[in-house]
């Protein structure tokens, strides 16, 4: 059968990538993939064909990889982080009803929110909750019901897609609602450009996140009740009681 | 300063480690972890020094970690999946307060909640809660209101540790929790020993999901209103709107 491998490529450089995904990779002749990431792999695979197509591109990404895959060709799309967490994984799925049975694997990647947590410490050992503020595909409604739920239920968060030149206040939006629930001294942590050049860290409150900047290669974590700042990092016990 | 990696290993084989895990072992002269990790890469560095303990060892497991890399060794602590989801990492911050100054690295892994629904096909597209079922350190009133608010949210939800011996009706009693505000007919997965032998995936309503049997080796997946099944798979969409 037809084969199309869905590949998540972790965070940044090759070294964050699994083997599993370097072999895919390796095994196939067409990678469709955001013009950005494909530019950080294309010069490894010169003898590969490579197909992109910008930001907001993902339906028309999923349908050169459907079709170079029903043409008889091997393909890799490709996903930053893991391509089942707001990533490729779906859309694939879903458009490829459309065209001849393809056998499709999804390999896993490591997601921002993993990549993130390690830079600052530990703040997700406990339940966590994964929210994006992209309003795109989704009513801000329903993301602020689940911010507030997440918060009055005491998981630790993460916040993928906390901003953009169109939603500059979408964070502080959300950390109101979250301060409805949790205290201003909650710990918080923001991780820019994680396992890539400007890589950053930084702990701080969420009362002090209300006002802090953040961008598409930022990645949000507020720590639960129990969250600590222990030797600069962001750490979350594994319970609520001593072992 | 002493070093000490915590290493994510992602689901079963060395084919899913990521490179920067693989170089993190390298390095290191001591490999510390669970009995049943540990011998799965303990053939590949006969050379190196290797401490184990059992389930529920790792308080003692970090001392013996943190003792080591204080006495000059670089060490490494190794977890299944993520060090930074319900591992070690947090832990090892914890307990490090009480040593010398010591460099703590940690490694980002695949988490199972990736791993588990990369063979599922793509459940975790969209906002999601991860929540233990492990009461050992957590009320279990608390894991039942975390249950009622990711329910009642909508949340694609991914549950560790859906049961065992001691908690044999804990997965069905997180159901009858999620069946407050979800239809019976919501589409549910189970995922056992992603990426080692006796793999399996299987796609299932929640109405069956609480009939049916979990264990330690377990990840359970339960969908949003809008996912669904596709082509035998498990496919949430990327939001509530057309793109």
């Amino acid at each position: 059968m037809k084969k199309l491998y869905v590949v998540g490529l972790g965070p940044g450089d090759e070294q964050n990538m699994t083997g599993r995904a370097l072999a895919a990779l390796e095994e196939s002749e067409v990678i469709v993939g955001y013009t950005a990431y494909v530019d950080l792999i294309r010069a490894r695979y010169p003898e590969k064909a490579f197909l992109a197509t910008a930001m907001r591109g993902e339906v028309e990404r999923c349908r050169m990889a459907l079709e170079a895959a029903c043409g008889g060709r091997t393909v890799a799309v490709v996903s930053s982080g893991d391509a089942g967490v707001y990533g490729m994984a779906g859309l694939v799925y879903e458009l490829a009803q459309g065209y001849d049975p393809i056998d499709i694997e999804v390999v896993p990647g490591v997601t921002a929110a993993c990549s993130g947590a390690a830079l600052l410490g530990a703040p997700l050992i406990h339940d966590f909750a994964v929210i994006s503020l992209s309003d795109l595909l989704t009513p801000w409604e329903l993301i602020e019901r689940r911010l507030d739920a997440a918060g009055r239920a005491d998981f630790c968060i993460c916040l993928y897609n906390p901003a953009s030149r169109r939603r500059a206040d979408y964070l502080r939006r959300a950390c109101d609602i979250l301060l409805r629930s949790r205290a201003p001294e909650t710990v918080a942590g923001l991780v820019r450009n994680a396992g890539r050049a400007g890589e950053s860290a930084r702990v701080l409150t969420l009362g002090e996140l209300r006002e802090a900047q953040a961008d598409m290669f930022t990645t949000v974590f507020i720590g639960n009740s129990q969250t600590k700042k222990l030797s600069g990092g962001m750490v979350t016990p594994r319970g609520y009681r001593d072992a």
